[in-house]
């Protein structure tokens, strides 16, 4: 059986070893297919990162097809049934490391792109490739870097089509419009260290802390609405104490909120310190921003995407913005439409992580047909 | 200045390098002075741990003096002001590791035993020493193990003086007839990981606790009563999670109850759960009973004490339950009665460990006072 070029190219690239943040020749490996289309590219390289800023044409609009070339450890390869860096097909899946996350998309939207210039070599517009080696790892040196590059030049992004695996159980049924905002918060409360045997000399942080942190898993944030599911808190560390006969002195707490729109990363801080202010605790609270929300309302990215999506496959798709944060919240805040549409996400950073032959395939069409819609 | 005998004996203990479990010579050097008195010794050597059971006399009612030879490390010893184990007499102090917990006793009741003896040799009953070098430990292979033996042969001890040092601002003005009991508790609360981001699909398990924890820490256990402070609770350690956007899978809790005969171990064992249930924890947990409480009331032991006390300085004795455990807890359940006594505690386990050196020679006209008083 012969492969399709796009099966072709993506197992190319599951079989370079971009373990984050290593991108192993991938984007010298897509430059290669997109420079004989008249793409320009770009190494733009910060601390260990490869990025690549790849575009054909220079007037606007901009349509950026924007991803990632590293892919998640392997975890113990023994117990992957297939090599994870040795792609093979079988039973109708690609399976390999980066098959769904995201290396099938970067080869079906390669294929797309040759297509579309061949049938249509003087498309208005401009088609770009924003491509990073750092999404899976810190994100301090990858998309975040290359938007920062491109604003400097005044280089505008219209609509951004990000290849990460939007889709549920069909490919296409479920595209992600927008994403909520991730808000690290890391906490210190102060207690007095004593023995056990005499607490009235002591303060205990974590009798302190208790009814704080129930009040915070119990508050009720907001609602969501439209666009966004409801804000949620979780708790993701707490440690305090060695044990034996020692009442600690300090309790670390760590917590994570992904919200919405309805509040705001300040109106949470503002919220957490007024409940720990509440229970009188003694504290050092610091916060970090991971990616405030963003959302793509309908549009012209958004409409292609859909119609694309029934045309090829016959699927109404669902616009959601549920989920973890991806470099979508780069690169919205510079006023592009933003959509996630790729395979499945299933398997990604699992063990044997495998994407159904076909979807790859379906997904160059649906790439090609935006294409053909937005710039043809 | 020419030093005392007890002052003298004191050093040369102190000077022996026996941190925990290491006995260094101590119980020999302590055997040395003992044997010309008229006792017999047994080395009662149990894993690591050496111990000493001395005893003058066959004939009841048996008073014996209880103690440990073993130190705490020192901490880092630059800190000292005088080399820990290197003892010097400064301002009117004793300076060194042990000096009040608790080798300074051990050299008062051997210099006490040496007078009394002297002065009245053919007494009635027994003198005995039971010596660990294990106290500081585990306690595992030391006081518990001797009385074992001597449970076995049916050797009984009627009178019991343990040498900790009990005093809270002057020699003698408290004295401990009882400790509270300590029981610790292991809990292990299980969720499901996840993502952060997901939480729909995990179980935060410090969610699930923190409310369990307050109503633990706030939990009316009892009033204590006419011997015993009220019973108290409190955690010495938690531990969830690992940060970063992962929901922990489980929450370890670590506790310690300090309690007074209103509670049992198996009623405070039975409350835990009832609350743990009520908040429909799942969870596993283990239970380590540390020592139960045991009391001295009034009695020929009680008030020999006080009255050598009064005796001796004029002061009026403070009865206590207070503080921490002691090897009291093992001596207790073979019938005898229990009461410790000894120098002041405010710098034990501490840097710069020191004890006034007028207060050794106080501490065994004391101990003097109580072997005349029951055996003399």
């Amino acid at each position: 059986m012969s492969l399709s070029p796009t099966l072709k190219l993506a197992k190319d690239l599951i079989s370079r070893r971009s373990v984050t943040p290593d991108d192993a020749g991938c984007q010298e490996l897509m430059m290669s297919r997109l420079a004989p289309l008249g793409f320009t590219g770009e190494n733009l390289r910060f601390g260990e990162v490869d990025n690549l800023w790849a575009r054909k044409g220079t007037d606007g609009p901009v349509l950026a097809f924007a991803g990632h070339t590293d892919v998640v450890p392997t975890g113990p390869e023994q117990n992957w049934a297939h090599a994870p860096f040795d792609p093979v097909i079988k039973d109708g899946y690609l399976y390999g490391r980066g098959a769904a996350d995201m290396k099938g998309s970067l080869a079906a939207f390669i294929t797309a792109c040759e297509r579309f210039v061949a049938n249509c070599p003087n498309h208005r517009g401009s088609i770009a490739l924003l491509i990073t080696s750092d999404e899976e790892g810190p994100a301090k040196d990858g998309t975040v870097k290359v938007v920062e590059t491109l604003e400097a030049r005044n280089e505008k992004i219209d609509w951004c089509l990000i290849g990460e695996p939007s889709s549920t159980h069909e490919v296409g049924d479920v595209i992600k419009n927008g994403r909520r905002g991730s808000l690290h918060g890391y906490l210190t409360v102060h207690g007095i260290q004593g023995h056990v045997a005499y607490p009235h000399l002591a303060e205990n942080p974590v009798h302190a802390v208790a009814p704080a942190l129930d009040a915070l898993a119990n508050e009720f944030w907001d609602n969501g609405n439209d666009f966004f599911p409801p804000t949620t808190f979780q708790i993701t560390k707490i440690q305090s104490g060695t044990g034996s006969n020692v009442i600690p002195g300090e309790c670390l707490v760590h917590f994570n909120f992904r919200y919405c729109t309805e509040n705001s990363a300040e109106s949470l801080e503002e919220r957490v310190v007024a409940i720990l202010d509440r229970h009188k605790l003694k504290y050092d609270l610091q916060w970090h921003l991971s990616g405030r929300p963003f959302l793509t309302d309908k549009g012209a990215l958004v409409t292609a995407s859909q119609e694309a999506i029934r045309t090829v496959t016959g699927r109404e798709t669902e616009l959601s913005t549920s989920g973890g944060t991806s470099d979508g919240r780069f690169i919205a805040p510079t006023g592009a439409q933003v959509v996630e549409l790729g395979p499945l996400n299933a398997t990604i950073h699992k063990i044997d992580e495998c994407v159904k032959a076909d979807d790859l395939d379906t997904l160059s069409e649906i790439y090609e047909r935006i294409l053909v819609d937005l710039l043809g």
